[in-house]
């Protein structure tokens, strides 16, 4: 008998009160009287009880909707369907179904979208949060919902996040088109208050101020979403009485749009790889990440923190990589 | 005051019954006595009652979960990824939220994603079928889970379908080939199980029939999934000794593979337009079908089935458009 692990049970024999009583005490519930607490806690260490952290954990995953959300811009973005895919096989691996949700950058979507998951009862969130705040996601935070972010951090919110660095992936891409005889480099992206567009519009700047170029208001377009806009833009830029000689497109989409416009001797650099880079002529350099990476390691945090992990919140970096294709490596008017 | 409808109120004053027993009876339950049931339809033929249908619609959609399902094969095939934001809109201009899952082209893996949907009560599925029989679908339809298939009908399946006619599509793109003096033309698609790809090589076998042409499995390349896979089907035709001078790839992804190894003056047709397909050397001709108009017309379909709407199942068919923009008119060694 003595191998035997003391049971709630036996606490409550011991300190001649319900079983719930002792429930509610060793799960911290401050409704149980102070005089009383004290008595369940001595027979605890009496009996040297240890909660079964195994059964309530399967209690706790049988209360669970096994349902989690993931909220994305647009999922005819590619590098977004990928992170669906990806995220989708993580919860499927984990028992759960996968509600997914547009904001379409519009952060009043984006609320309408949450509110309507969290009313279901979602186990947690993957979010590619829109533009602004994001503290009005704290009371669905502090009442249990689990959120990571990927490819994005969420101003306001204290959350994990798995995201590359794009300030400094853009200021190396730019800082080559200097070194290639650039000085006209065009930017091309969505609104900076999307943190991920913001950073890479940041690292745009850094690498003109490190070469001693002024930045020009009238090569940096924000705000672009779809790739008309995006040629628009382009035809735009070209048609200054200084046209850009080099141009960086914020991510695929804009890069399409920007494509079907340039010229093959402006020399291009797209955020993202896509299928066809290679096979264009001239062939596209870009800045390749991983979203199936980055979007499985965000969703394994999610389920770490659903099951239980309340560890400080962590920011993943993962990598980028420049692929040298030839349209980034054009010579442009000042090359040595 | 004869003016105004009777209600159930009056109907259970008239009866001698409370208005529970009125609902019960006009509800068809049978849990009510059949000589209470009596008196209470002489009391709805005295009255002349009629059920207030507005509100027991409104009742009934307080009992719908509001949760779609949505079943595709890949969101990173950009056919799929529209047909996800397409449905998506309309569910959400339903009031609905939207889970997806993906089959990756393996019917056991579509039927646990289909069956974890329905434990959760969705009220609709939008499909895109893997291959094979869909008889497994009949409990859940029975039981009242209305199903809506796009892009592909489900073999074993009576229901409602959009689609687009695939065969008449593949059909004139090779006639084409051929009217360009091309004998010797390779097809690559999925395996023949999935509906959309059996039409495609039916399409594409009856214009080698009609043209004379005998088929020469060879250049039949079926179960082609990837884009690598594509492309090494590619590789392994053009080093046959009497290699074709023309293919006809069956959806984006096989494209995109089979665009990274094939030479610019093979011909070349691909089923769906992509955002590239006017920027390549030579520019690529294509079959344009409408993702978003078939995921539309399909999700407001469901949420008819959804809202009570019990006629015959149909099939929708969408039109394609042969986009001739080069490639696919590449002169071959029999043009006139």
């Amino acid at each position: 008998m003595a191998a035997t692990r003391p049971t709630m049970k036996d606490v409550a024999a011991e300190a001649g009160v319900s079983t719930m009583t002792v429930s509610r005490v060793v799960n911290g519930d401050s409704a149980v009287a102070p005089r009383t607490a004290a008595r369940v806690e001595a027979a605890v260490r009496k009996l040297g009880y240890q909660r079964d952290d195994v059964a309530r954990q399967l209690r706790r995953t049988h209360q669970l909707s096994q349902i989690i959300g993931l909220l994305v811009d647009d999922v005819t973005d590619p590098f977004m369907a990928a992170v669906a895919s990806a995220a989708e096989d993580v919860a499927r691996q984990r028992g759960s179904i996968m509600l997914i949700g547009s904001s379409r950058a519009d952060p009043r979507r984006e609320r309408e979208v949450i509110a309507a998951f969290t009313a279901r009862r979602v186990d947690g969130l993957i979010l590619t949060p829109a533009a602004g705040s994001h503290r009005f996601l704290r009371p669905a935070q502090a009442q249990g919902t689990k959120i990571v972010c990927v490819d994005r951090a969420a101003p306001g919110l204290d959350v994990d996040a798995v995201v590359v660095d794009n300030f400094g992936a853009v200021r190396a891409a730019v800082a080559q088109l200097v070194t290639h005889g650039h000085r006209r480099i065009g930017y091309l992206g969505d609104t900076p208050k999307i943190w991920t567009f913001g950073e890479r519009r940041r690292g745009y700047l850094a690498a003109l101020r490190a070469a001693g170029i002024a930045a020009d208001p009238a090569l940096v377009r924000d705000g672009v979403r779809t790739g008309p806009e995006a040629a628009a833009a382009v035809t735009g830029m070209l048609a200054l009485p200084d046209p850009p000689t080099a141009l960086l497109a914020g991510n695929e989409l804009l890069a399409f749009g920007a494509l079907t416009t340039a010229p093959g001797d402006l020399a291009f650099v797209a955020f993202d790889d896509f299928a066809l880079a290679a096979r264009l002529t001239p062939p596209v350099t870009v800045i390749a990440q991983d979203p199936v990476a980055l979007a499985t390691s965000a969703a394994h945090l999610l389920f770490a923190r659903i099951h239980g992990d309340v560890s400080p919140p962590r920011t993943v970096v993962m990598p980028t990589r420049l692929i040298r294709r030839g349209s980034g490596e054009l010579p442009g008017p000042f090359a040595a």
